[in-house]
């Protein structure tokens, strides 16, 4: 028995095609930090089609994320705005699995916009902005109702410590851990071993049936948030461990995406960027990933926690073998997409904080930005002016979390640094100050009494910052035990994969 | 006046030429940190021709030095030996300007070794292993006593904290600031402004030179010691400040002499390698070096204090863009050069901890080392086995120099690390253990009782090495102040610049 709502809505909507307006792919990883690939400075990861995608295409150094956690930092890559705006915003941080909770559907999503402009939506992977509204398996915040026509194999919550057969049982598996087709379930707890694979295959689909038409594919990867898997033939395939499995796991999927293009040649017409959403969890000890040159982790708005290793792709358009310092932030996905679709972000009255990068994906114009806006929850922690960063708050705990890992191996599902108001953040009057040009590791702080005017400068900016920002209810932390994600109650377990399979062939 | 001994022995070495034996150029940086170059991942580090080189060529992430400290580990790479057999060990770890001591002359240089073989042989640069040896200005320990003929702009001590204009008035400088051609003074103090271009002329006349024989020149760069310097064109280049401005000068420096290669045709027939001599120091805080992802810095057994940024490059020969994870040394270069160069290491009775990476370079070989063995002076710190690192001794600081910078400028010349007995070291029995392929960051020990089997293994291995050690009498730390270089004593200050330059050229 299949339990949802079963949607296959792959051409429904084709309002509006733009000729030559370029395809869209977004891959977003999980947790995976600044020093996470061979092409940002991983002593033993290897070199892998994530690493190509910069040699043909362009790295940037200085991509920040919308948030420092996954999903306010989702929430903000999908509406070009700050979690704040959005009421993505409390103690929990995230969405759990029996929200009720979501991403507003009062927002518009690049899904949505792109649609307007007569783009095929798609969307294959992780999602964690919501899975039920007001009954159990309503499935009601799902990506369907987000602007994603087209849902392949996607996890509503994610991958969680809590999917790990060796660690748990079937039943403790079950809360977490499961698999949908659109919104329909497939398989709980969830198998990971194969999951890329399949996503893949989801992601070639969709692209080989939209190659005549401009499309937009939204590939959020479970890779590579605890507990970490691999699938057969990377197992093994890392020098570097485990994790470096499921970062070779992860780049074969871009590699195979991108092929995809170029066997349709419509690379020259497609834009893709890789990215992670936040940094990675350092208290996951070798298992964790690597912020590399830069201070602490996810959780956190050190450098560690918000900037993110970056990959953009437009054979012909982005020069390549270019590396890219400028300034600028997921939240430009927005305005960026919509205008080379031939849309405009200041056409409706929604304040957003995404601004086109355009020109500096083509290596010709600077930061549009004269500042970035760092928040943990709904407190603004820090200020990116320049080169300058202005913490105001900080997280206590940056490094050394050997006291989680016994022979490096972690032992619980530890994030220090998820609390925004408590004693593991400290403030600081007069702030921080940091020279990220000079001092990426946020090493040496400088002398507030000489950057007076600096200062100044950037505090009325927060001032003015401030005053957009609209009180807005909390989305998160709405519990409602009765929305638990269940395939049938009150088992919960469950494994359509193969009759689902089976019916899918059948109706392609 | 000239004072000193003057050399031009370009053409006098031509007893053997064998057609078709490689060039080799070595280029040989001073602290230069792992993370000091953008394809190593430094976040603001432009991009050089030294990143280019490893495009070009190859670039080695598991290369390390003969010791992590200057004078030992330049007496490594030009004997392949471990400093400890050489008798350059002691509490003061390098050669001071007034020494008696230098590399001792029973050594057999790689210069002296490819000599025998029919080389033309050079240096430019900085020296470190002795100046002076029975009276003032003797010159009896440089290098065209090792088997170089033709050395050009040199620098018998290096570049010091001592050799800042704006810091220290001139007689303070000329102690430690001095500049020779071969063992003739040219300047007392040193203007360190155009010293980089200086050694590029150099280097290209040496290799215009010898183009139709095969040559060896070695070129030690002065970046990026403190104190810091830029030449016209390079200050203000980097956005990462002074540090940057250093490297994008030494980068800009490889690249002329690489063009130089191809501009006369020979790049097939060029083997040349970048490394650094040791880690970074990083109690210069923002100028100093990275260690990038790797702890420590220069004067420790942890992995940023041995482990080096390394390029090799051998256009036809080396694969191009290749990123090689072999353990390899900087010991190494002596058996590789000379297996090159149609010789053989093993033909003479020294014993040498050298071992031919050809078959590395071609990407062809695994690492020929079982066991690399990391000293602190004559003291045993560390075994690298596998992926494996032992660690008996480490130094306790590691991070964190903070309390020696002030905004982030230093105020002295310190190195924390220097001394291998007393309480800046640790000793741990059981060693401390590390996978550096999951754990490249030696932030999480593995349990000894769990490798009980390759512990045996290692201090097995450990038990013949040290048999194989030789006491020899330490040539460090033999102060004689009679032998302080002075170009015209007793003032000690001149600048024959000018007229030594005429002199060269009337003689060209």
């Amino acid at each position: 028995m299949l339990v949802g709502i079963s949607t296959f809505a792959f051409f429904l909507c084709v309002a509006k095609t733009v000729v030559g307006s370029p395809n869209f792919i977004i891959f977003f990883a999980d947790d995976v930090g600044y020093g996470d690939f061979q092409s940002f400075g991983h002593p033993t990861q290897e070199k892998g089609p994530i690493d190509v995608m910069g040699d043909e295409g362009m790295r940037f150094t200085s991509w920040y994320s919308g948030d420092s956690i996954c999903t306010p930092s989702r929430a903000s890559l999908l509406t070009g705005r700050l979690p704040i705006r959005i009421g993505v915003v409390g103690p929990n941080r995230v969405f759990w699995q029996w929200d009720q909770g979501g991403l507003p559907k009062s927002e518009i999503t690049i899904a949505e916009a792109l649609q307007q402009q007569g783009y095929a939506t798609g969307m294959v992977g992780k999602w964690h902005l919501g899975i039920n509204e007001k009954v159990a398996n309503d499935g009601g915040h799902l990506p369907m109702h987000h602007g994603f026509e087209y849902v392949g194999t996607n996890y509503p919550y994610g991958q969680n410590w809590k999917c790990d057969p060796k660690k748990f049982s079937t039943a403790e598996m079950s809360e977490k851990c499961f698999k949908y087709k659109n919104s329909t379930f497939v398989q709980q707890p969830t198998d990971m071993i194969n999951s890329t694979f399949e996503m893949v295959e989801d992601a070639k689909d969709f692209i080989m049936r939209n190659k005549n038409q401009p499309f937009f594919l939204y590939m959020p990867f479970l890779q590579a948030h605890c507990t970490l898997f691999c699938s057969p033939g990377f197992c093994g395939s890392s020098r570097r461990g485990i994790y470096g499995d499921n970062i070779n796991e992860m780049s074969w999927a871009v590699g195979e995406v991108l092929d995809t293009v170029k066997r349709h040649s419509i690379q020259e017409n497609t834009l893709a960027i890789f990215i992670s959403d936040n940094g990675p969890q350092l208290e996951m000890c070798v298992d964790g990933g690597s912020s590399g040159f830069l201070k602490g982790g996810k959780g956190s708005t050190w450098e560690g926690g918000i900037r993110m290793p970056a990959f953009a792709w437009w054979p012909g358009t982005i020069p390549a073998g270019e590396v890219n310092h400028e300034v600028v932030s997921t939240v430009d996905i927005y305005a960026t997409l919509l205008e080379l679709a031939g849309g405009n972000a200041d056409e409706d009255d929604v304040t957003r904080d995404s601004k086109s990068i355009s020109g500096v994906l083509r290596n010709e114009s600077p930061s549009p930005h004269e500042f970035l806006f760092h928040y943990c929850s709904d407190r603004l922690m820090a200020v990116r002016y320049g080169e300058y960063k202005i913490s105001y708050v900080t997280q206590m705990r940056t490094t050394d979390f050997t006291d989680f890992c016994y022979e490096g191996v972690p032992d619980d599902d530890r994030i220090t640094n998820l609390r925004c108001y408590d004693d593991t953040v400290v403030s600081h009057d007069p702030p921080l100050i940091f020279n990220t040009d000079e001092d990426p590791a946020e090493e040496h702080p400088l002398n507030p009494a000489r950057h007076g005017l600096m200062l100044s400068h950037v505090n009325e900016a927060v001032r003015r910052h401030k005053a957009t920002i609209v009180p807005t209810r909390s989305v998160l932390g709405l519990k409602n035990a009765a929305l638990q994600p269940c395939c049938n109650y009150p088992a919960c377990v469950c494994n359509y994969e193969h009759p689902y399979e089976s019916q899918q062939k059948s109706e392609l």
